[in-house]
């Protein structure tokens, strides 16, 4: 079995990696499956200790592979957190650059939300409650307090997506919040005085969720996302 | 100048790696430029030479640098691609997982596609459409010939998404679609009979977005889908 070739071949030049990953699939390795030892995989595949090591490393980087530092290497989980890496870099390159990044995430977040409103308004009518509710109770709390509510608002959101069934999607809001949450400290942006508009918007997106209305789930998400957009054309003008 | 903390950190081990992204941020480089010489890194940052190799590899894994051999090191691009690789190694874990990734991949394309319609359609109208033209005029005439058209496929989609000027959408959809056409091969799917609605689907999409016809437009897209999604489910059953 060979693996596909993609547009990300420029990263590829490593063939060990590649005949790595190979030995995964064919011995129908899962993520937290342990990995042959280096020994091993120095004589399965041919090949020198140092290149073991720098395939290792690389597989790593892409969250392929999971080394745990004294226990031994495993089949990772293959989460978004390398894209991640890159685009939260790319969002700090620069004070506009960050700005312009924070704006197309906040973009791509915002459709992502209304294109899968039915299906996560669908997925609500059978979901427990009761921890998103608390999550919520936290966030209109610390508002009140003048505090942030980074940890719960990423819980909300993943929670919310975790209703539809598909992993990718849940990943992506995960992996677009984190960027969200480390580009703004670089903005410089103060907790903004309508910081209880988003704590209560996702109360609206919950209730709505719950009593099965579409429609009122999109608008609380518009809602939600008001207050950063206006922080951002506040600090553009 | 310190680097927001994200949740990625596992991969952040490397300290090298921060320092030469700081080096990055405090310089002003942009993707493109050349980064200082191992030499120079190595004294700059106070650092043996393995450790600046080692940053260099894991940066560049993650396209933050761009190793051209015998150039030189540059600062990357930063893309998606090492998002790619952890999502086509994940898609080919298993022939199940491979369906499931497909069809996980294939709801995100088309939420994002119909999220981003007014957005596709209101930039349509200022751009050039010969080329948008002739990707099409190229599909039908693979698909009249029993040919796959997958570059054309791509152009198509990335250039339609260029129009609404958020690079980060943009890039999410070439993304996708390069896990889409990775883990294709994996399924073992002939090529679809139905491989010209999926070439007129495309038409139908140009049409409503040079029309400004949104409503249209949505309704291509979903047409656009209908093939994979019934190979989809032929291969489930």
């Amino acid at each position: 079995m060979s693996l596909p070739d993609t547009r990300g071949a420029r990263m590829r030049r490593s063939t060990t990696a590649d005949q790595i990953k190979e030995l995964i699939l064919t011995r129908d390795l899962k993520p937290g499956d342990p990995l042959p030892t280096e020994a091993e995989l120095c004589e399965t595949l041919d090949v020198s200790r140092s290149s073991v090591r720098e395939a290792i490393r690389t597989l790593s980087t892409l969250d392929i592979v999971n080394v745990r530092h004294g226990h031994g290497t495993y089949v990772g989980a293959m989460s978004l957190d390398p894209m991640v890496q890159a685009l939260v870099f790319r969002g700090v390159l620069s004070p506009d650059g960050s700005l312009e990044a924070l704006r197309e995430v906040v973009e791509v977040r915002l459709a992502l939300d209304l294109a899968m409103a039915e299906r996560v308004v669908e997925g609500a009518q059978t979901v427990d409650e009761s921890e998103l509710r608390g999550l919520v109770a936290e966030m209109v709390d610390k508002a009140e307090r003048g505090e942030m509510f980074l940890e719960a608002d990423r819980s909300f959101h993943t929670q919310l997506f975790g209703v539809i069934g598909n992993h990718l999607a849940q990943q992506l809001v995960g992996a677009f919040w984190d960027v969200h949450t480390a580009v703004i400290p670089q903005l410089g942006l103060a907790i903004p005085a309508d910081i209880h508009d988003t704590a209560r918007a996702h109360g609206d997106m919950l209730d709505a969720a719950l009593n099965g209305d579409v429609d009122a789930y999109r608008r609380a998400v518009v809602e939600h996302y008001r207050p950063i957009q206006r922080s951002l054309s506040a600090v553009t003008r």
